[in-house]
């Protein structure tokens, strides 16, 4: 395990509301700001109380500055350490033959869509989401946030390597498919493997020639010629994600 | 025509470069910061020259204090009026019978789920998205950057009751089809209606009780029963666009 021991602090209701009720473990302290009312109040102090997490209530100023003047909407958690794992590590977690979706993120730098992309693929039903050490976002506290919590409970996997990771997960029986805009295969018209690490592109860039070179398959989504030309990584991500879901349903 | 002259920016790179080629006549004066190097340079005095904006070239600072702390890198374009359309005024453009997808946004209030949601909604071919004057987000220079300029280019109405609305959009024979978790219809199982009005709700608390009950077809996105339990408002809306423009691949 790796400790991001720099990036500590999940803030606003909802997600610490589910991070006190789904990962209890990761929660350290709890700080309410003096403001916050009923029904809410009660909501979380019996969280909090059931799932013996200590709690401190203090003036809204003190959050602020502990947020670093990002919205917090009144409660702010302190976590003890977000962990990401190394490949093999997280390797020894899977079987070799179940179906199973990865998510690869090559070099998306903004950390709202690496949350939003981590979200998406826990509610797909995804086994874990894999990215770079270098030129990515971390997993930071605008990607707990912006993930509801799900950075704090999916696998999250950081490699030296995007192409050696890739490499390393067809030798696990993974089909490696890339969502690229120039490829001439609709995504709608082709079943998802089974066994799928689906690898998406940076925003602007998209998918690196390396890892071009390295998927089995390559797909697009079509989108409006007339239109301004491309998606969000984390939307296009998301409809890979459900299009795999959709095997299982 | 409603005129939001309050918010009068497009900033950075691909959202300022973009406004100039495909809708020139939505740029008044460029700003290009001092230390803004080639080959971007170039590439964006050419667009300005090539299609009759004013530039200036300014020190970075004064790009920081326009756009108040956002992030420009180092381009802002000073736009002429953001425009939305009445309701009826954009039902005159349509026609009564073709396949054609609206977007229904029920209250949701961040500026950057607007904007993702109008990018997708371009991307997927919709015709225009539909929103609240009140309670929700507003065409920004935030909800302007986030669609990647696509809120610039497709039309987009204000209405004062969205209830109302969706009752309006039945009588121009569309089929609404609201997203709801309480939905037991998966919507990969149904295939959406050619002429489809689809309605998204807020974030954390979904479609609002009248506007259920005015839907023709609820359906849902099927999520993963162990996850946090909620897709982000803008992914949702995105899976159900491009549910929508799969009828026409």
């Amino acid at each position: 395990m790796k400790n991001n021991s720099e990036f500590s602090f999940c803030r606003g209701r909802k997600p610490v509301l589910d991070l006190i009720l789904k990962t209890p473990e990761r929660c350290s302290t709890l700080l309410i700001a003096n403001n916050v009312k009923p029904p809410f109040l009660d909501e979380i102090l019996q969280a909090a109380r059931d799932n013996g997490i200590v709690f401190q209530i203090a003036a809204p100023e003190a959050l602020d500055k502990i947020s670093g003047g990002e919205r917090h909407q009144g409660v702010i958690c302190k976590l003890t350490e977000t962990k990401t794992l190394e490949l093999e590590e997280f390797l020894k977690t899977l079987d070799e033959k179940s179906p199973s979706l990865l998510v690869v993120l090559d070099h998306i730098e903004d950390p709202h869509n690496l949350g939003a992309v981590i979200r998406s693929a826990e509610a797909g039903g995804a086994s874990g989401v894999i990215f770079a050490k270098r030129r990515s976002a971390s997993p930071n506290d605008t990607v707990i946030k912006t993930s509801a919590g799900a950075s704090l409970r999916l696998p999250l996997i950081q490699v030296a390597n995007i192409t050696r990771a890739i490499e390393r997960l067809k030798e696990f029986n993974f089909w490696v498919v890339g969502l690229s805009e120039k490829s001439d295969v609709s995504i709608w018209k082709e079943k998802l493997p089974e066994r799928c690490t689906l690898v998406v592109g940076a925003e602007g860039s998209g998918l690196s020639r390396l890892v071009i070179e390295n998927c089995d398959m390559l797909v697009k989504i079509p989108i409006k010629k007339e239109s301004a030309g491309s998606l969000n990584a984390s939307v296009a991500a998301a409809l890979g994600i459900f299009e795999w879901a959709k095997n299982f349903e």
